[in-house]
C-alpha cells in the first residue's frame, strides 16, 4: 500500500486532541499508542471492569477500542476543518482476548472524499507474545467544513 | 417470526445471572430491560463518561451494548450447561446517538445447532421520543456442554 | 415504519427502466417482483447453472439478487437526475438456499441525505413453502445530479 | 503472517474438483487463477453479460466471485472428508469495477476448528493496471465428516 500525503499537516496534533475529548476512551482507559498518516493504534490495559462474563476482555470494549482506532485513522487524512463520523463497522472475533494489554491498529484501505474505508486489527498481548483476537472493515464519512469542536455538536441528555 | 421454545426453563434467571458477571456492562451502567425466549433488551442511562468527541454516546459502547444483548438473545435459547460467544457483528450507525438513554433491543433470527444469527436495533430516547439510531446485524456460537462460568474460562491478565 | 414519500412520481418506471440495464441481472434470471417506494422484492427461479457445488443457489448469486434488490429499494426514494451505487453490504447465509425459487426483499432502514441503510431478507420457496434463508444490512450512496444512464458511466472493458 | 499447514496434500486437486461443480461460477466464466494452502484466486474476463446499469462489472457479481474465492480459501485447509458453507460476508465496493478482468483474492486470516475467518480482495485489471476495487472480510463453516459431494447434498428445485 503506498503512503498516505496528509491534507493537514498538523493531523497528528488534532488527533490527539480530538481522541482527548472522547470520554469513552478515558472511562475505558485507551491511550494512543501511534498516530500516522492513514494509521492508529490504539492501547488498553486490562483492568476487571473490561471484562466480559469469563474474564476476558469484552467484546463490545474491544470492538469500541477499534472503532475509535479506525476514526482517528481515517480523521488523520481530513482537512483541519473537517469531522469524521461512523458509517458502519463489522468485526470478527477471532479468538479470546486474553492478556495484560489489547492493541488496536487501524489503516485506511480507501480513501474517498467522502467515504474512507478502514480495516482494524487487533491484538492482546500476554506474557510478552502478541496474538491477533480480532479483524475488522468499516467505512468512515468526512464531514466536510464541519470542525470536531464541542460547540459544533450538542448532546440533549 | 414464530417465537422460540427455550430449552432451559430458568433461560432468564441463567441470562441474568451472567449479565452480572459481565464487569464491562457494570463500568459502562447498562442494565437489563427484558428477557425473553430468543430476545433482550439492554438500556443505558446517559453519562458524560460514554461519550465521543461531540457530546453523543460513543458509538463503540452503543455497539458494546448491543453486542451483550445480541449474546443474551442468543443464549436465552441454550442449554443450562452451554456458554455463548460472538462471532462476529455488524453495526450501522444511523444517527448521532444523543438523548437520556439508549436501549438496545436485539433478535434471534435463525437459532442455530451451533451459530445463532442475531439482529440489533438501537434507540435513543430523549425527551419522550425514541428514535433509531443504529442497526445490527451478527452470529453467535453456542459453546455446547461449557457451562458460562468463571471457573471454566480464564485470563491471563 | 412510517411509509416513505417518494422524490420522484414516477419512481417505479425509473427503478424498471435501471433494472432493464442490468445485464448481469438478465443473465441470472432476476426479475422484479414489487417496486415499492423504499422497496423491492426481486425473484429468481431456479436453473441449474446457478447453483454451487451442492446443488443449492449459489451464495454469491443470491448475494448478487439481494444486492441488486436494495440498490432499488434505494433508488426508488432517489429524485430523478439521481444515481446509486453500494458502498457496502453484509449477509449471513442461514440456510441452505434450496427450492424453485428465490425472493429476495429490500426495504430502506434510514433514507439519508447522501447514505441509505437498507436491510434485505431472501426467501426459498419450496413446494409452496417459503424459507428465509438469507438475511442482510448493507448501505447504499446517493450520486446526487448523476442520471443513471449509460452515457454519464462508461467502462473501460 | 504465517504459512498454514494443510490437512491433506491432495487440497489442490480436491478445490479444483469442487470448484468445476460450481455452475454459477462457469455461468460467469470464473477460473482459479491459484490455489495454495489457505489461499485462492479466481479470474473472471470482462463480459458485457456481467455488468450493473453503467456498465462496470456488477458489485453481486464481484461479490460472488470473492465469495467462491474465499470458500476455497478455507476448503483448502479442510480434511479429504470435510465440506465448506458460507456463514456471512461483508464486502466494501471501494471503487467502480471496471476493466478487462476481476482477480477476487481470498486469504485464511484465522483457521479454527469449526470456523475460518477469510478476508477478500479484489482488483479490476485495465490496460495492464491492477485497481483494488473491493475489500471484504467473512467466516465460512468446516461441516466436518460430510464430504463436498453431489451425493451428499441435495436440492428440491
Amino acid at each position: 500500500m503506498k503512503p498516505f500525503e496528509p491534507s493537514d499537516p498538523d493531523f497528528a496534533a488534532r488527533c490527539r486532541d480530538s481522541f482527548q475529548r472522547q470520554k469513552a476512551m478515558a472511562l475505558i482507559g485507551a491511550e494512543i499508542g501511534a498516530i500516522e498518516a492513514g494509521f492508529c493504534r490504539l492501547e488498553l490495559p486490562y483492568r476487571e471492569e473490561l471484562t466480559q462474563q469469563h474474564g476476558f476482555f469484552h467484546g463490545g470494549i474491544l470492538t469500541a477500542l477499534a472503532d475509535s482506532a479506525a476514526g482517528y485513522a481515517a480523521y488523520s487524512l481530513f482537512a483541519a476543518e473537517d469531522s469524521v463520523m461512523t458509517v458502519e463497522l463489522k468485526m470478527n472475533l477471532m479468538a479470546p482476548a486474553r492478556g495484560e494489554r489489547l492493541l488496536a491498529e487501524a489503516r485506511v484501505v480507501r480513501r474517498g472524499r467522502t467515504l474512507s474505508v478502514v480495516e482494524m486489527d487487533v491484538f492482546a498481548e500476554q506474557a510478552g507474545r502478541r496474538t491477533e483476537v480480532a479483524k475488522g472493515l468499516g467505512t468512515w464519512i468526512r464531514l466536510a467544513g464541519r470542525p470536531d469542536t464541542p460547540e459544533v455538536f450538542s448532546n440533549g441528555g
